[in-house]
């Protein structure tokens, strides 16, 4: 184990102090006075990061399978649902929905590029939707939707919005309530600074309603269940205790510091990052007024891999950052700037990535 | 958090120190060299623990996410299958099937009764099946079903074996190549003295074949996808890093001692509760010729609430016991002892006890 290592990649992410003391706690017992006071207040903390009064379910699963219980709990097969990709996970989402039956109609960017408002809210205009499933922070190309836009498309046209807010939650505003967002999607291994293994999904009156007819099956992931346990303080399933104890201590940092604070500090970081990457002389993949403020996408210069400066960052400088994923394999990089992340690391990663430019074109 | 709580219920169980500590460390990739090693070698750990060489994917869910991938990878909608239920994860098992459109014809037993193995022979014989749902250990009910013999018949009738060993693995003989078992699951938080959060599928050839004609929608739990992963180091979606982080470190331990000395240390560890139970004068709860090694079900005295022993031995004691579930809540109480148990744990819980009933009668 590597304990200097510095994970600059978008989730998971490094663990606070905090964190790691909790998830050495001895084990408790998960139908239990404690448990329910635990799930109780993980639950508050999570509505006060989503920013919503709307139920808050916790599964034991990673993002996906949040995603999926946010796709199945809510449609049935055969449902008219357009699918807006502008990556990896984006296509995920719709995927997760054509698996399970749904009728996906696509709309897919240019990886790099955000979601077309207008053609969306030309199609949603033009047909019948039971949802519109979206990305709200897509990881792959480090490009933040316009959500607000979307949603208000999606109400006017009756339908139902599925978001995938996976990497965005904790670090970038995600404000479920004002911007009418029905079921909303996170994970705990982001902005969050936990290990992956915890999902997190908000669910409005209007889904809840949806949810009554949706046939598609689920058992695992059924939020029905989930729901009627939280009230008798339990989950439907053996929940992962530690991890729940960790996201208390998680919840507890960021409520101290108050949310508007971690946003801006994740604001702030990402600029440096940006201004960095830029001043090295370092081409930014995507469009830059929809730039995330968790992860940072760019090209190598021109004739360097791509493998070989993650490979260098890792090994001489420690340093953990990633590269592209997909159909873009080899074209970009990326650096992700999330949870822990502070101006220090963010000044670290950039002067080893300068030496590493320098050892690469050398 | 209580750091002294003697945790005595069938899961979660205490962890050793050597758990707390790995689940302590700091956060690590998920798609490097290092999470590769570390993925390959819980892999094989886990094939020991399962004794088989047939396929072994580790997944980011507890039990249950694991009993539906057994389900779902296998099987298509309408499908003829014979659900064995002696208990509360019996129904469980079964109820998956339907959920996911099986066509599922029950046989269930009495709590406290094992399957009936003569009716499960005549019932397979009489039809055509596509496989056989049985639990290898009820915690519900504390029963240890004739594994081998159920899977002896489902073979002979050409039925698939999709075998829940969740409670049982580790601390029991399942014995998954010697038995002919196709599909078998354990989880994280039972023998292997891990919180919950994981959950692990064996696979055999004969089940790989049926996957390839099933037609049940799975998408996060999409075991041939996680195959695929394996291969390259990896899993399909982002894995609960800090649990195999622990699961190496439990598995490292119980390769040391020997898997033979863990089941010994359990039937041992069983026996002492079974006697101290019946020196006390309570009856056992369900056919002790089937009394399983890793959780003990027994009646209070007449008369005596089970709610206020395990009020008593959880307040005095510091000892966390639990009752019945379902249809049987307020029949009897149940004593888990698995994982970390010894002799000292086993008889600090029966001195409790003394003294609890004591209380009680005063």
């Amino acid at each position: 184990m590597n304990e200097d290592l510095l994970i600059m990649i978008p989730g998971p992410t490094g663990l606070p102090p905090e964190v790691r003391e909790a998830l050495a706690r001895p084990q408790m017992g998960h139908r239990t006075p404690e448990f329910a006071e635990l799930i109780a207040d993980c639950t508050a903390g999570l509505q006060y990061l989503f920013r919503t009064t709307n139920d808050l379910l916790i599964l034991t699963a990673s993002g996906t399978g949040g995603m999926e219980a946010a796709v199945t709990n809510f449609l049935s097969p055969g449902d008219p649902v357009l699918a807006v990709s502008v990556g990896n996970f984006g296509e995920r989402l719709g995927a997760i929905a054509e698996t399970f039956g749904a009728d996906v109609t696509w709309i897919k960017s240019e990886w790099g590029e955000p979601a077309d408002v207008d053609l969306v809210g030309r199609t949603l205009a033009a047909g019948t939707w039971k949802a519109l499933l979206f990305t709200q922070n897509e990881t792959s190309t480090s490009i933040t939707n316009p959500v607000e836009e979307l949603s208000a498309l999606a109400r006017q046209a009756g339908a139902l919005t599925i978001v995938d807010a996976i990497s965005g939650m904790g670090g970038t505003p995600v404000l479920t309530d004002e911007w009418g967002l029905d079921v909303v999607v996170a994970g705990s291994q982001k902005a969050l600074m936990l290990p992956p293994g915890l999902a997190f999904v908000s669910v409005s009156e209007k889904a809840w309603l949806a949810s009554e007819t949706a046939t598609m099956p689920r058992f695992y992931f059924d939020l029905k269940k989930a729901k009627a346990s939280l009230e008798k303080g339990q989950t439907p399933y053996t929940p992962n205790t530690s991890l729940f104890v960790a996201l208390q201590a998680s919840l507890n940092l960021i409520r101290a510091k108050g949310i508007e604070n971690v946003w801006r500090r994740h604001a702030e970081c990402a600029q440096i990052i940006r201004d960095g990457v830029a001043r090295l002389g370092l081409k930014p993949f995507g469009d830059r007024r929809y730039a995330s403020n968790v992860v940072t996408a760019f090209c190598p210069p021109e004739g360097v891999d791509p493998k070989a400066i993650i490979g260098h960052m890792r090994e001489k400088h420690n340093i953990l950052i990633t590269g592209a994923q997909g159909a873009y394999r080899g074209r970009f990089l990326r650096i992700g700037h999330l949870g822990t992340i502070d101006r220090g690391q963010c000044e670290r990663v950039l002067a080893a990535l300068e030496e590493t430019l320098k050892a690469a074109r050398t």
